[in-house]
């Protein structure tokens, strides 16, 4: 068996060089495009990762790419409209972080989504541990891109933000400019006086965001989602001690967008050959 | 030693015994009225329980009790305005689950709002485990109570109502009305018909949100919170493949504070010589 293995390591090889070259003649198999990026993001493997295959073949020969943050149904269809068949999802496919799936086994909502992925010959594949290790994390920068902030920031800690002074309430209207589709949640004085803001998107946990907070050269912490019980309750006793800190909770879809739309650009530069698009899912929810 | 120790605890339970019953000539300590409650709610023991005592002496005599969500320092202030000094809190008052301090031996929040605890001789005690095990569960009949819902339920199993027709929308507005301080995460069409709704107080995890927006007799669940990339997303799925199923996301504070509202007149019930008070915390976010 050793020489047909071989032969199938150079042929994988040699399609995965050529096809990141460009040069490519036929299709790169999803497989092959998952190594170019992680390869691509310089990280070290990373040991129990979440960022595997979620659904379909891996050997599924790739039209075309989607980059989004949740393959939400609406996702999925419109990434078979636009024929492309490799999805690449920040967050969980199946409603968990490992997307454990034995729970759902009578479940009609999975039932229906993991019908249409198979019966579309779909491949999801998740970008989370990988991207958060590109230098800089990609999904901050991405942030940073959106705001139009990196003028503001070192770009190897492209978290940490020196803005021009203004109040809360005033970032809270550009931020608002920039996503005004629900409503954040904050803890913090409308009038408080700030320059320096710190970015932590998703949900890093409330030990994350205490580091952050405990830091003089933070005023204003702009985050994802955390348990109400942990960052939201210290927020609302340091603000209550008069303690000059803020925290705003954009909403986890909403903190990490922008990093999986820069993605597409990024994948955009090695890939030369597949189609790539970022296709947003937007927050799940609406406020009233 | 055994003759004292028997003796003091035969004066625990005198003690313990009178007061319950409201003859006492002497104030019981906190740990005495702690061990009433926990009587009082029915329950077997909860092993490795979070309702402890979470900062302040529990020999302490009580002068008046407190009933709130969370005890955060504009709570701890009225209660000593208010001459109360057993604070009972349902959730965490040093803003993790087991209320775990050592990360914040150095941290500016935790050590002023202990202090402020110690300076003021305040007991603190947690009411979680054991409220969530009186028969109807106390949170769930507070909520009940709160929404003037009772009418549209079997008193044993508070968390399911079956209301008079409405939509969505229409609902939204009756809960606004109720709870007019920040906006609900709201997944589901406004215009959606329902008349069957199930209440979720807290954080109690996305199983059990699944286990209820699967049942047939659920159109609408109200619940707190949970993480975003949980029910959220399921949610947003079954909405997208045209089920007839919405969740509104009240804010955990919100879900469950009028239970604690309701604690205080349960505890009223069978601690007649100690002043008792609710004390709203209220959200501890605003939404923009």
């Amino acid at each position: 068996m050793r020489p047909v293995i071989s032969f199938c390591i150079c042929l994988i090889v040699f399609c995965t060089s050529a096809s990141v070259n460009g040069q490519t003649a036929q299709p790169m198999i999803a497989a092959e495009v998952i190594e170019a990026i992680i390869k691509q993001t310089g990280s070290e493997p990373v040991p129990n990762t979440v960022d595997v295959f979620k659904a379909g073949d891996p050997q599924t020969p790739v039209k075309g790419i989607v980059t989004t943050m949740f393959a939400t149904m609406d996702v999925l269809k419109k990434a078979v409209e636009m024929k492309c068949n490799l999805v690449i999802a920040h967050e969980p496919v199946f409603y968990n972080h490992r997307d454990e799936t034995t729970q759902f086994q009578n479940d009609p909502v999975f039932l229906e989504k993991k019908k249409f992925i198979d019966q579309n010959k779909l491949v999801v594949w998740r970008f989370h541990d990988y991207i958060h290790r590109i230098k800089p994390d990609a999904i901050d920068y991405g942030m940073a891109l959106k705001l139009g902030w990196l003028k503001y920031t070192d770009t190897k800690a492209v978290e940490h933000f020196v803005i021009p002074e203004t109040t809360l309430k005033e970032l809270l209207k550009t931020l608002k400019k920039i996503f005004p589709e629900n409503a954040f949640n904050v803890i913090g004085n409308q009038e408080m006086k700030l320059t320096k803001v710190a970015f932590s998107a998703g949900a890093p946990g409330s030990a994350a965001h205490f580091s952050m907070l405990e830091d003089n050269n933070v005023d204003v912490l702009i985050a994802g989602e955390v348990s109400q019980w942990e960052t939201y309750e210290y927020a609302r006793d340091a603000v209550s001690q008069g303690r000059n800190k803020a925290v705003i909770f954009l909403g986890h879809v909403t903190s990490e967008e922008p990093g999986m739309e820069y993605c597409a650009e990024w994948l955009k530069g090695f890939l030369n050959n597949i189609p790539v698009w970022f296709i947003k899912s937007g927050p799940s929810y609406w406020t009233y």
